[in-house]
């Protein structure tokens, strides 16, 4: 799920909704399962000339991180493909491939969908349903004073094209889980400041970050020399890295830190009492990040 | 799942997908679940001047529909919306609230969604999660020769207005259920014509119907009078009724036929061997029906 500005409002409209997490958990019969839903639109999530299986991959890609956030296995996933007119079958044909070979690859079938057209825009709705581990689905709302906050990946700068091929972090999921208690989990999509903020609502806690402990992407360092904002700002408030952020208690913390995942894992800071946000500088110094220094790109 | 001129290719593409049903049957963990998807869009499935409650209505009835279709019971529903930018919050809280009041009467829960915006149009994906009736899912496959065929409710001139106001016979299909061995199901969202051949090509049969039979509503009649076309041309072709079509040996037939349902049950002809549809008028002379007669409205 993509948070907007609507999102809220619309929590509030809808009694229900995810309510704190990026994905549904429902009982369906016996089975307690995952479900979430994420729309993508020409103009907003991606652009006319974007390549027609970047766009689909994305859509699968944005709903397989969702399901990563709680800890759960992909199961299937339909999708629904509103076409430009005149697109051709070629960008329809390509479009579907990338869906589905991402799909694949983290073991998702697609059972199904829904086409249409119309003259305006292209659009994609992928919804995706998964099963929990084997623990229960990890919330937002678990993270406790003193725990450690960490986070895969460098963050910023995802425009520059990471945010239409970012590997949706499944398998990593699965891999910190196997090692220690994860207490909260929510993956990167408005921000880094605006989705640990999600984690400390929902969890009624505080973070302190050290600066110099974010991975900030070369993408989020070329980005600052360009429009000369601090390369960090960029960390923070980008969105769309897709990378996951957890909260564990330190001696968890510890062991996933010593995982040797690929993408990495950075410990940067913990979860104290209190609520919001607050950055530490080298030099020991700390300020109040203000929640969404600027507002998200896409 | 709406039929449009890319399914077929979708069909192909995607070497899965529904697959000759209304509706995904999956099998989540140790419960099987039916999963699907519609997505309607602006200046297709709706206008920029209707009612943004009946927009959400129809969103959500359509997947009503297609559970209905296979003797499903609704359990949620996730709901995508994209707004044109500068709608207003009133539309947004309109659409939200049709969308909610007819998901709460079929006993249907909105567990969460996404919403974005752009500059373009409007659109709305609902994916619904369903189980599947204790004898499991209805298919399109299972009609043989010598069953009859039934349908709910009248047919043709949606477009009048029911496509937005259409009550999805979800109560019905239990109800039918109930009474008789459904051998196959479908809704009537593409017309009685393609609809059928559905039905029949996924089942290896043909049909022969009765013309003075079909139930032609009252819509498809006030359009004919306009159009100078046969009004059972509108029952047959018009789509997007969103009745049951369904098929039911001789015997079980005659019980569904004495059912008191306020929409009415109306045996429209008879599964024969072959393949396609034949029409049948008052003095015997039968004819094949073209498929696609012409094309579908939305």
């Amino acid at each position: 799920m993509q948070e907007t500005e609507y999102m809220e409002w619309v929590r509030r409209t809808l009694s229900s909704g995810y309510v704190g997490d990026d994905t549904a958990i429902v009982q369906m019969g016996s089975q307690e399962t995952l479900l979430t839903t994420d729309l993508l639109v020409e103009g907003t999530h991606f652009e006319s000339d974007t390549p027609p299986e970047l766009v689909g991959r994305k859509a699968i890609a944005v709903s397989l991180s969702d399901i990563a956030a709680m800890g759960g296995a992909p199961v299937c996933a339909v999708i629904s493909v509103c076409f430009r007119r005149g697109c051709g079958e070629g960008y329809a044909t390509a479009l579907f491939e990338g869906a589905r070979n991402i799909a694949g690859e983290f073991g998702c079938e697609i059972v199904g969908g829904d086409t249409t057209s119309s003259e305006t825009s292209c659009c994609v709705n992928v919804a995706m349903v998964g099963l929990p581990p084997a623990g229960g689905a990890i919330r937002r709302s678990g993270a406790a004073e003193g725990d450690s906050i960490l986070v895969t990946g460098t963050l910023g700068g995802s425009l520059r094209g990471r945010h239409l091929e970012f590997v949706p972090r499944v398998r990593e999921a699965r891999a910190i889980m196997d090692v220690g208690k994860i207490t909260s989990m929510i993956d990167v999509s408005d921000g880094l400041a605006t989705d640990l903020a999600h984690i400390l609502e929902e969890s009624g806690v505080g973070a302190m970050l050290d600066e110099e402990l974010i991975p900030v992407s070369d993408a989020a360092g070329a980005i600052a020399c360009e429009d000369e904002k601090p390369a960090l700002e960029h960390a923070l408030f980008d969105g769309e890295d897709f990378e996951l952020l957890f909260t564990a208690g330190a001696d968890d913390a510890e062991r996933l830190l010593a995982l040797n995942l690929e993408c990495g894992i950075t410990q940067i800071g913990r979860i104290v009492a209190g609520e919001g946000i607050r950055l530490r500088d080298e030099s020991g110094r700390e300020r109040e990040l203000e929640r969404g220094g600027y507002e998200h790109q896409w």
